[in-house]
């Protein structure tokens, strides 16, 4: 197909996808003439799966580009590839410009030791949990702190079904996509979800009638 | 204390904060002479709390504005308060552009129905909801909707833990506050939570040893 073609099925601006091209968040397509590309299904694909991380995964531009670069490597170690991709995902949305908080940090690796959980020393994740829960007691709400092994216990669950998910995949390219997909698709559902559950504890607890 | 005494002690350059108080993210100080201001506490902890909305909830400005009002609205119902703070750090996050789907949103009222949640009709996050799910149909990763009954048991272990900081808080202002600081910066500590529990679910699905 056609750019315009593109455009029209993906509902991004021809502009925005020769932006896309330029940056190489896009294959380019292949040249039928100087000044005239062709493009197929995996453009189309690929073009959707920026989009979602741009908009839904809201990652910026830099970190989509390395996520993709992760997908289209060969990866014949599944776990390190998954940690990589993983990581990528996190770090990118997590600026590191606080000061460090070694009570943070002391607070997460009990939690990680009370849980079982299995982490590397170095997961970046740990860092992001640490930040989170500084900004907490800087902010004065520390009550969602103590309620961080009820949050944990959560997303154990939530854990075993991601990796559930992974597991039914084949091939460590399916995997690999499924999981950044997953991951990073799925933090905005579980935002979206909680919001529903929140809406509905607050009219049960709060005596609201839900029908205005 | 002056601006460079804030700037010091928030870790906020100088020329950030005056960016803030002209976006009136942030009260004007009490001048002491036609260049100089005053500032408090209050500044001091405001200032915290938009570095927060913005670093770790990745909000942007217009939302954050549209939130601070909120806070410093008094509000005698408490449910409805609630549920307007809610709805702007929800749909802050969430720039409506893509198209309708209507199987999405079907899918999203049988969940609502089949987990007795109590929401509104014109909850945005029944939208913000359905267009996760369209967006992981596009891509062809259609596991992660298969579990979203496991993901929904998860979210409301963790709506009835929020809901109980709530209701641990006292008056409304502080209820409101510690709501919406709750919820944005509750997201970021859930996604990082996630990423741990996944890691280590990962090295004992996939046989990793943990120590590298």
């Amino acid at each position: 197909m056609r750019i315009a073609e593109l455009s029209r099925r993906s509902g991004v601006p021809v502009p925005t996808i020769k932006y896309y091209l330029r940056e190489n968040l896009l294959p380019p397509g292949e040249f039928t003439s100087p000044n005239q590309a062709q493009y197929d299904e995996r453009h189309l694909q690929r073009l959707r799966l920026v989009r979602a991380l741009l908009d839904l995964g809201r990652l910026p531009i830099a970190a989509i580009k390395e996520l993709l670069a992760e997908l289209d490597r060969p990866s014949p170690d599944l776990h390190h590839a998954l940690g990589r991709s993983l990581m990528l995902a996190c770090l990118s949305k997590d600026p590191v410009d606080e000061s460090e908080d070694p009570e943070a940090d002391r607070m997460v690796a009990e939690l990680i030791e009370r849980r079982g959980w299995q982490v590397d020393e170095g997961a970046p994740a740990r860092r992001r949990v640490a930040e989170v829960i500084a900004a907490f007691t800087r902010l004065g709400v520390t009550e969602p702190i103590d309620l961080i092994d009820e949050y944990a216990e959560a997303v154990d669950l939530i854990a075993n079904a991601d990796l559930e998910v992974v597991r039914r995949s084949t091939g460590p390219d399916t995997i690999i996509y499924n999981a950044v997909v997953g991951t990073v698709l799925g933090d905005a559902l579980l935002a979206g979800l909680r919001r529903l559950a929140q809406e509905s504890a607050s009219a049960k607890m709060f005596g609201a009638t839900g029908t205005d």
